[in-house]
């Protein structure tokens, strides 16, 4: 499939299957993530795996729609510095978020984001230093129903061009 | 090329030839950016087009490093609320415009991003209601040097996975 066709393709995953995500399809991923560009090549970002059953539902309980990182194959949790310092934390960690997930969705294996509202506990659970914090985890696998990877959009789901796309100005 | 390999060979391309962007690669590139996933679906997004060069020009004297948008063939200009507000704003447009880029590598077009430092300024350009704001703009096109969009990495530019993965905990 094109670039394209896997873009067009996605779809959010949110119920996963037991099958565990082979070591190789893990390292695409994660290169998947580091290759990717960001403001003046900051690469703003640390990646933390997550297999154990009981790290992943203890992460799934830092969010209030996280629920999906209890059952994922693999968790990755995303661990940035502080967002509001600067716009570009948020937007670089989105742009390798998404080269993840599209890599992942390349595989065969379904993906979510996962937005991280108990900065402190998740803190706390992941170790990480006072300076880093995790917002977001992105949840991974084979999916639980086999062709919810290839569903059909949600007729309506996205707002049509006509809405979002203007030329040259407002 | 799969996706793995797009996103292996995505290089920031900063210099643009003369050649026009063909309408249908401009209509993939923006369907890409409307079919990425976001936060509650909540699409955070408008797309600015701008293809006139007085206004190609002026977009990138509102950014230190936006001097690139001079040049481009087509700089799309994202529009989005206050980035301050919530995580998912800047996050989830990084995940559209990750799309966007992607789909144009695959297309022989290149793109890099600019950063809107003069937000003001770029306001009254793009006519933008008060409550929306340009933060950055992609610049795509034909690089001036054809072979510069498959230009090998430089040796070092991005940190190794030893650097940034960590399994379980910091």
């Amino acid at each position: 499939m094109s670039v394209y066709e896997i873009v067009r393709s996605k779809r959010a995953i949110r119920q996963f299957s037991d099958q565990p995500m082979p070591e190789a399809d893990l390292q695409a991923i994660l290169n998947a993530g580091r290759w990717s560009g960001s403001s003046k090549n900051n690469q703003p970002w640390h990646f933390i795996v997550l297999r154990q059953r009981e790290r992943l539902i203890a992460l799934s309980q830092c969010g209030q729609f996280a629920g999906h990182l209890a059952g994922a194959a693999v968790g990755i949790a995303l661990v940035t510095g502080d967002w509001r310092e600067r716009w570009p934390v948020a937007f670089d960690l989105g742009r390798a978020a998404q080269n993840m997930m599209l890599v992942a969705h390349e595989r065969g294996i379904g993906s979510v984001m996962a937005n991280i509202y108990e900065i402190d506990q998740a803190r706390t659970l992941l170790g990480l230093p006072d300076h880093l914090m995790c917002y977001a985890a992105i949840s991974f696998g084979y999916p639980a129903i086999a062709d919810d990877l290839t569903r059909p959009p949600q007729p309506g789901a996205k707002r049509p061009l006509a809405d979002i796309v203007h030329v040259e100005r407002w």
